[in-house]
């Protein structure tokens, strides 16, 4: 049986000050972080993909607004997603080996969600279609992304 | 070799007005429509998946009021995704079959999907949890999703 009464108290309370002052983890547990980052850029890949099918014709242009703005919204959170150094799942080791360019890529991927969500809401779909490659999904996903077989 | 000179011009001037009468369809073909059904539906389920790891302490509960805002948003598609009757993909025929229950349950989830934004603006994530029930995800689903085997 374990004696807690034997811990020496100025242990505790050096193990309550420790838990005080550690900044408080936003995420339980390793594969929280993974499941996390899963769940955002895949709501994002299944706006886009819905986009890519208003712009080629095959889905109600009047929904592209909609979809912009909801991928705008969200792109906001992949810093977020990606900031804790927890390889695996769909991401290779090179997204934190080179943090920088990874990084850069995300904010340039959330200041062209956020033009796209303008121009959807403004331009019509013509003037949407060229904005999707600017999200620079393929290039990113390229360096980063585990390929599946 | 079809003589297309043969074809009555009144037949021909007949299906030119039709076409302009006819509402223009959305979508291309059956796939298409089963196709954006899917990305609505998923976006909206990785939105709600985030947002439960964020009620069960396992991601960043700062995020939490954009996932409600980005499933709010998108949920108002998801009557646009469902209207035309194309069965396959993994909705069962009695989505159709039955589209006044169906159509209510869509627009349950509307609402209770703008009650849900609203609380994870206002009330923090103690607040947002229950309303997650209130979408009926997990009803609907079992009356009117294939589930995989």
């Amino acid at each position: 049986m374990i004696r807690f009464n034997r811990v020496p108290s100025l242990l505790w309370a050096a193990a309550v000050l420790a838990g005080t002052l550690l900044p408080l983890r936003s995420f339980a547990d390793d594969q929280d972080v993974r499941d996390y980052r899963s769940h955002v850029m895949k709501s994002m890949g299944e706006q886009l993909a819905a986009l890519n099918q208003i712009v080629t014709g095959k889905a109600p242009a009047a929904d592209a607004s909609v979809h912009a703005q909801a991928l705008r919204i969200t792109a906001g959170l992949a810093k977020v997603a990606f900031t804790e150094k927890v390889p695996g799942g769909e991401s290779k080791p090179e997204v934190w080996a080179r943090w920088d360019d990874f990084s850069k890529r995300l904010d340039d991927m959330v200041a062209a969600a956020d033009d796209l969500a303008r121009t959807a809401r403004q331009g019509g779909v013509a003037a949407v279609a060229p904005k999707l490659n600017a999200l620079g999904c393929q290039g990113c996903h390229g360096e980063y992304l585990v390929q599946k077989k």
